[in-house]
Order: structure tokens, then C-alpha cells, then sequence
């Protein structure tokens, strides 16, 4: 099963977040772009993820909402630059604190048929490094590994 | 004579630049979001600047050019939450190096009449930050402070 190895250094105002699944880069970066997957993997397994808006190009807009039984969570952001496997940049907010941007950057190295993906998040500050990791980031980015472990074997069996 | 302070502390994907002006923040306000006004100041003064776009509120595009004679150097970013003078922030790319963005957090205090202009620069990287100081930024924003404090002079002379 991957797990995630989330890095947050004292005073660097960044997470950073690897992983590694036994999958093609080609297929995880379909996981990480598609909404139909996205849907299946991203986030805690008691929310019902909903993809509104994923448009994967230079200044494209992105729109996913968590919801549970009368709790709905929403994140958006915009891609910058040219998105592909080699470097995906977004930017990053929670709609219950706007204000508070943060910017991703995603990178798919494949090795061997097995893929290392690596997020660099970067904050405006220290302050808002760690209120994400006090929001209680870390369970949710550990039921998406096992969600997407479990995605995948589904996408290479069929 | 307003002259910048810029701190770019060594394994901080940040740099901070601060700078205290003689005039109400609603007037710097107005030169930081203004096309006629920023294109007064903005950039080292052999440049031609011009305001291609700038769209100051949330999702909004901004594109600034600076011109000399053969050269262009396009620069542009999206403005991300609602702006104002508590806080604007935009992310920003040099068009000369895709795929590199940074994220700026603008905030204005007035104290007795006097602004203080805060800017926090967020990048993916230290190496990222480290190529735009050595990029010679610094005789940019030099120039940028004085040709402020000429601006202001003028717009409060007239």
C-alpha cells in the first residue's frame, strides 16, 4: 500500500509530499487530471467528492466539493504554465478561508514501471503552512493513497 | 527618498520587500492597481511599460510589457480572493521562463499619514527565488522606488 511522506520543515513556509505507486505515470496523471477519477480517490472516504470544473490548461479553472451529510467543503484554484506529467502547477484555496492561497506543484517521475509523485506546496507563510496541517490535512491525504492504491489495481485489472 | 528593503534569507523560498512612502495608502492603492498610473512607475526607467491588462479582482488577469528598443520582456499572473489594500495577492511568471511561478502577497498600512507596502513573494523553490534576485531585480525595484516617490510627489502636488 503507498503512504505518503509529508515534509513540513520549521520555518519554510512549504509541505512537501511524496509518493510512490506501482502504476505507469500515464495512468496516475490521468488519476490526478480526469474527473471521473479524480472523484474516486481524492479525499477522506466519508465525503462525496464532486469534480465542478477541472479545465487542465494555461490559466484553466478547477472546482472540487467535499460534502458530507449536511457539510459541503469547497477548493479552487487556476493552473498556471503548460500542465503535463513533467510539472503540473495550481494554485490552491479552501472557500472557508479566502485569502489564503497556496500553490502546487506536481511532478510523475516513472521508474521501472513504478511512479514517485511529488507535490510542493507553497504558502505565503509559515502561519498558513501549519493551519493546513492543523486542519487535519494528513488523514485525508492517507485515505487518498489507499483510495488511489485501490484505483488503480481496479484501472490495470480491467 | 523611499527605498526598499529586501530580505531573502537563505532556505526560505521567500522574498519580503518592504517600503515606506509619504503618502495615504489609497493613493499607493491607486498606483499599484491604476494601468495610467503603474505604467508611471513600475520597472527600471529605460523601459517602456505598458499595461496590457490588469484586471484587479478574484480570477482576473493582469499582463504588463517592458520595452526597449528591440527588446520585450512580458510578464503576467492572476489576481486570486478579492483585492485590496489589506491584501492583493497575485501569482507571477516572466514570460522569458515558463512553468516558473511565484505568488505575491501585497498588503498596505498607513500610519500618520505615511504607507508602509509589504510584499511577500512566494516560489516553488529557493532555486526559483535565488534566479530572480540574480535576475537584477534589485536595480529594478530601485528604480521602481524612486520613480514611486516622483508619482506620489506629482499626484499630490497636483
Amino acid at each position: 500500500m503507498a503512504k505518503t511522506q509529508i515534509t513540513a520543515e520549521p520555518g519554510i513556509p512549504q509541505i512537501i509530499m511524496t509518493c510512490e505507486f506501482d502504476a505507469p505515470r500515464d495512468l496516475l496523471y490521468r488519476a490526478y487530471t480526469e474527473p471521473e477519477l479524480l472523484q474516486q480517490w481524492l479525499g477522506p472516504r466519508e465525503y462525496t467528492m464532486t469534480v465542478k470544473e477541472n479545465d487542465v490548461r494555461d490559466g484553466g479553472k478547477w472546482r472540487f466539493v467535499h460534502s458530507d451529510e449536511g457539510h459541503e467543503h469547497g477548493f479552487h484554484g487556476v493552473f498556471h504554465g503548460d500542465p503535463s506529467p513533467d510539472g503540473t502547477v495550481r494554485t490552491f484555496e479552501y472557500e472557508g478561508a479566502p485569502g489564503h492561497v497556496s500553490m502546487e506543484t506536481l511532478t510523475l517521475t516513472e521508474r521501472g514501471g513504478r511512479t514517485l509523485a511529488r507535490t510542493v506546496s507553497s504558502f505565503q507563510s509559515v502561519e498558513d503552512r501549519d493551519a493546513m496541517i492543523a486542519s487535519g490535512m494528513e488523514r485525508g491525504v492517507h485515505d487518498s493513497d489507499e483510495r488511489m492504491t485501490e484505483l488503480l489495481a481496479r484501472l490495470q485489472a480491467g
